[in-house]
């Protein structure tokens, strides 16, 4: 049986709704999408509504004129958030909105902007959204972030075929990393899900108190784990109770650091778009869980502008597994997304660790889950250590070791 | 010299911010526009931060989104407007940004919508952006009306033609009408402004008691007209003191009739669209300036929906002449576009009057207004009755006739 486009680009619509988001009826759902993507999104809206959505807005985000405002509005308005827009944020945890990101930046158009001035919008835009990002960490709210080509991600991930070819590619490349060219996609997710949960009981299980992770590309590190520290990977559990998938696609395993205790050098495998802007080639060292040390080849001083961007955001919030031979991988795409190369590799996230990491996490204040070793940030940057060669052994207390990641994959027996 | 389409398109982008909103170093402008003109709206915010914007906000409206809020989204959540919107709208007036709405509405998108839903969501929003609302007829903010083609609109102007070839024919007449085909639009404006000042004058001096309308289509009406009445045209000058045009392309005097004392048969010459609705082929009948029957041959429901949306919405708020023989009218092109089709035509508008078409209105309280005869309403939507064989007649005090309008044109000498 041959699925049209059209049914493909329908399922993963219907699977945004349905599994990501898991709209309930008579709940309203927020989409923010880039305006290229508005025929997507539309699609998305209709789903909602068949699913008895009270209301759908779509919130679109511009990034050519961000762009703009970047490079030439005043330094003042750039920073200063208007009263109205913290209102929105705060309502959409209030009214208990589920929302769905459409994430599809071109890599390439902050190009050479001011990472000065870009950080400090980032972070007025993060400090007047702060209710909403615990919100969304501790699982408050039921969000999804899923992707859909535009044109001028597709020609950065395939420069040397037409745009209408690029554009195809990419299609086809999500569709099958998020299983939308099944006949039954939600039956594959909820396989897929299980899949996730021996490794899951496994590690939660052993407890380990730190991983050593070891590579040619120049990572050789030991990353220190909280006490009680939780593992989870594909769907979680709302606050309300109901079940939903963050990520669509998902391959990852992941935790949260202990980020007082992370010693060494992580080298990264794949490019990062941070703020719109491409880090290419760098590694990170890490004294006593802080950035004592980076360099990249590309990218420096955007590199810098996140570690630098505030407090937390020089120190690892995240820690994930992921299979080299993972399906993401396998496709030898490299995405300039993080949605999809976090998925295709073992990373780790400078930032902000979700309190969900940590048992009874959610009912703790931010001193709280900063005593229990986990990050307190308003950034939250994943970026890509797997490589092919990638050991990672898991310690115990007493030092006794387990391996978890040999040549990339999981070790087996694991 | 051949001027290239995209210098017409520049000069329209430069136009609207220089001209229309006549934009301010240091001050902020808000662009609203259809997501399918985002690229235009990219050209408005670059020509606004050439000249010193302080800052550049585009609020992407969603024709395709609404329609389908209109048709499933939970009536409460059509009619409450949250807090935060309304201190957005409010937000617009406090801080004086100047206002560039890029008008370009499908007119079939809404066909067979419930209008009785639209009119509950449009009067909600209505009501949020009263503060906005009033700011604009009252020239508190500068503000400007332009359009630019999408494939909608321009499939609905020219039905039997490509779509390309429709949007570029549309483009056109956009630029024709804009005199933005010229070298120098800036000058050509100044030039079309100053032309309205003889009969701006004449309309003033005279202060005509009513005006008598007559035409083979079945209008046949006498309107009256307030004491101190005031006729403008072109540019306006904000309360700030600074000159700006609202409308792109204007070819219009207007002034705000006596809302009592309208007493007859309007037959509309136009198809109107309405909340995206299109009525066509229909009539008027006032008494003592309250609609007390009307027709149309197609979009009766809408029609209806117009003249019962709130209080003030029955009775006539604008008077506005413009000659059969007028640059728009000579294209011979129906736009489905009120700001084209208006200026094609002597038109009226059902709904909120301009209190600065009376001397002192600025400063009098909706009471006051109401009392010298200035219809308020939320409301304010023009219909066309220009005719080739229009007649206008202006009656003083003493019942004296003057001919304003004969066939169709300005009588001459006026």
């Amino acid at each position: 049986m041959t699925i049209s486009f059209e049914t493909k680009q329908q399922n993963l619509a219907d699977l945004a709704v349905a599994l990501g988001v898991n709209l309930q009826e008579g709940q309203t759902l927020i989409i923010n999408a880039p305006i290229d993507c508005a025929d997507f999104a539309h699609k998305v809206a209709a789903a909602a509504f068949d699913r008895g959505a009270a209301d759908v807005a779509i919130r679109y985000n511009d990034e050519r004129l961000s762009r703009m405002r970047y490079d030439h509005a005043d330094l003042e308005a750039l920073t200063t958030i208007p009263a109205w827009q913290k209102a929105r944020m705060d309502s959409y945890v209030d009214d208990q909105v589920a929302v769905i990101s459409i994430y599809a930046d071109d890599p390439d158009v902050m190009a050479g902007v001011d990472v000065d001035r870009v950080k400090a919008a980032s972070n007025a835009a993060q400090a007047a959204a702060k209710k909403y990002h615990e919100a969304v960490i501790n699982d408050r709210i039921r969000w999804c972030v899923i992707s859909v080509p535009t044109v001028g991600w597709a020609r950065k991930v395939f420069p040397d075929i037409p745009k209408s070819a690029a554009v195809e590619q990419l299609w086809n490349a999500i569709f099958e990393t998020t299983r939308t060219n099944l006949t039954d996609p939600a039956a594959a997710w909820h396989r897929h899900n299980a899949s996730f949960e021996e490794k899951v009981r496994f590690l939660n299980n052993k407890q380990f108190d730190a991983f050593v992770y070891k590579n040619a590309l120049g990572t050789n590190i030991t990353v220190g784990m909280p006490k009680n520290h939780i593992w989870a990977g594909g769907s979680e559990i709302a606050e309300d109770g109901i079940a939903f998938f963050p990520n669509i696609p998902t391959e990852e395993i992941f935790s949260a650091p202990d980020k007082t205790r992370v010693n060494g050098t992580l080298a990264a495998s794949h490019p990062l778009v941070y703020n719109g802007q491409l880090i290419d080639h760098f590694a990170l060292t890490f004294k006593d869980g802080k950035v004592v040390g980076y360099h990249a080849e590309q990218g420096f001083d955007a590199l810098k502008s996140l570690v630098e961007a505030n407090p937390g955001s020089n120190m690892l919030g995240e820690i994930s597994f992921v299979p080299y031979d993972s399906p993401i991988q396998n496709l030898g795409i490299l995405f300039y997304n993080t949605l999809f190369d976090e998925n295709a590799s073992c990373h780790f996230a400078l930032g902000a660790a979700y309190p969900t990491c940590i048992e009874g996490g959610q009912n703790m204040s931010e001193t709280e889950l900063a005593a229990a070793g986990l990050n307190i940030s308003t950034t939250h940057v994943d970026f890509m250590v797997g490589s092919k060669d990638l050991s990672i052994v898991g310690l115990d207390a007493e030092g006794n070791e387990t391996p978890i990641f040999v040549d990339g994959n999981w070790a087996n027996p694991l």
